[in-house]
C-alpha cells in the first residue's frame, strides 16, 4: 500500500530526483456525455426534470436552421450540485464512438433525501435498478439507490461521502 | 428551441399548474469509474502523475489484509481541477457490468496550457488520440488534445469553457 502511495507522488511539477517539471493547472473536469443527435434537447430536458439540472450554456451548429430536419442545438451545458457535464451530439466527435469507458462507469449522485431523488428520476422517465439499500463499499458505504436513465447512464443516488466514510487512510 | 427550454423547466419543486413537488438537494456529483480490481492502485497512481491529481479518499476491503493475493484498495476518491471522481474495483458495483454509457463519454479536462497537459499525460502513460487542433463544437469550440489514459477514459484537453463560448444562449 506504501508503495502505491509513493508512486503516484510523482505528480508533474514535484521534484523527482530529476528534472523539476512544468506544473500544468487545470480550472475544470466535465464529463461529456454522448447522446444521438435528435436526442440532445431530450435529455437535456430530462437531467432538469429528474435532478433540478440548470442548463448553463448551450451551444448551436453554425449552419443548420430551425426549421432543417436535423436539430440545432448540438452541445449543453448542465450544472448539477457545483458540477458541470456536457451532453453533446455523437455525431460531433469521432471520439465518443468507444463506448466502454474503462471497465464501466456510474455517476454517484449526494443526497440526504435518497427516497425523493429516486421518486423524482422516475417519475422523469428514469427506470429504478433495485431497491434502496445498505451499499458495501458502494459510495462509501452509505445508502444507495440506483437509478437508469434513458440515455444508458446509471446514477447511484446516494448518502453523502463525508458522513459515511469510516475507513479513511488516505 | 423555446419548447425545448420550457420542457426542461419542470424541475422538482416548481410549480407547473399541478401540484408543487419536494425540492431535493443534491450535494455532489461523482463520476465513479471502474477498473479490474488488480488495477485500482495504479489507476490512482496514473491520475496523480497524469494530472496531478490528489487522493482526498480511500476505502480498503473490510476482510482482505496486506499480504493476501486480492487487493486491500477497493475504492478511492481523487480531486482534481475542484471536482472528484472515484476509482473503484469493478467487482464491488453489479451496475458497473454495463459498460456503455450512453453512446459514450469522455472527460473535458480544462487548461490554458494543453502542451504541457497533453505531454505529462502521455508521459505517465496515456496515448495520444490525433494532434492537438482547434475543435469544432467540441468543448465549446476551443483547442483540443486527445488521449486515452492506461483504463480506457479519452480525456479532452482544452481550453477553458469561459474564455471560447460564443454561440452562447442560455
Amino acid at each position: 500500500m506504501a508503495t502505491e502511495v509513493n508512486d503516484g507522488a510523482l505528480a508533474a511539477g514535484e521534484v523527482n530526483g530529476a528534472a523539476v517539471e512544468k506544473t500544468v493547472t487545470f480550472t475544470a473536469v466535465k464529463p461529456r456525455l454522448f447522446v444521438e443527435a435528435s436526442k440532445v434537447g431530450d435529455a437535456v430536458a430530462f437531467y432538469k426534470a429528474a435532478f433540478g439540472a440548470e442548463e448553463v450554456n448551450r451551444v448551436n451548429h453554425p449552419k443548420r436552421k430551425a426549421d432543417q430536419e436535423l436539430p440545432v442545438l448540438i452541445s449543453a451545458e448542465i450544472k448539477l450540485a457545483n458540477s458541470s457535464f456536457l451532453v453533446s451530439d455523437v455525431s460531433e466527435d469521432s471520439s465518443a464512438t468507444d463506448k466502454a469507458v474503462g471497465s464501466g462507469l456510474v455517476f454517484c449522485l449526494e443526497t440526504e433525501d435518497i427516497e425523493a431523488a429516486v421518486d423524482a428520476a422516475v417519475k422523469a422517465g428514469a427506470v429504478a435498478d433495485g431497491e434502496i439499500s445498505e451499499g458495501e463499499g458502494a459510495c462509501c458505504g452509505g445508502r444507495v439507490g440506483k437509478v437508469k436513465d434513458p440515455y444508458g447512464v446509471v446514477w447511484a443516488i446516494c448518502t453523502p461521502t463525508a458522513k459515511k466514510c469510516g475507513d479513511v487512510e488516505a
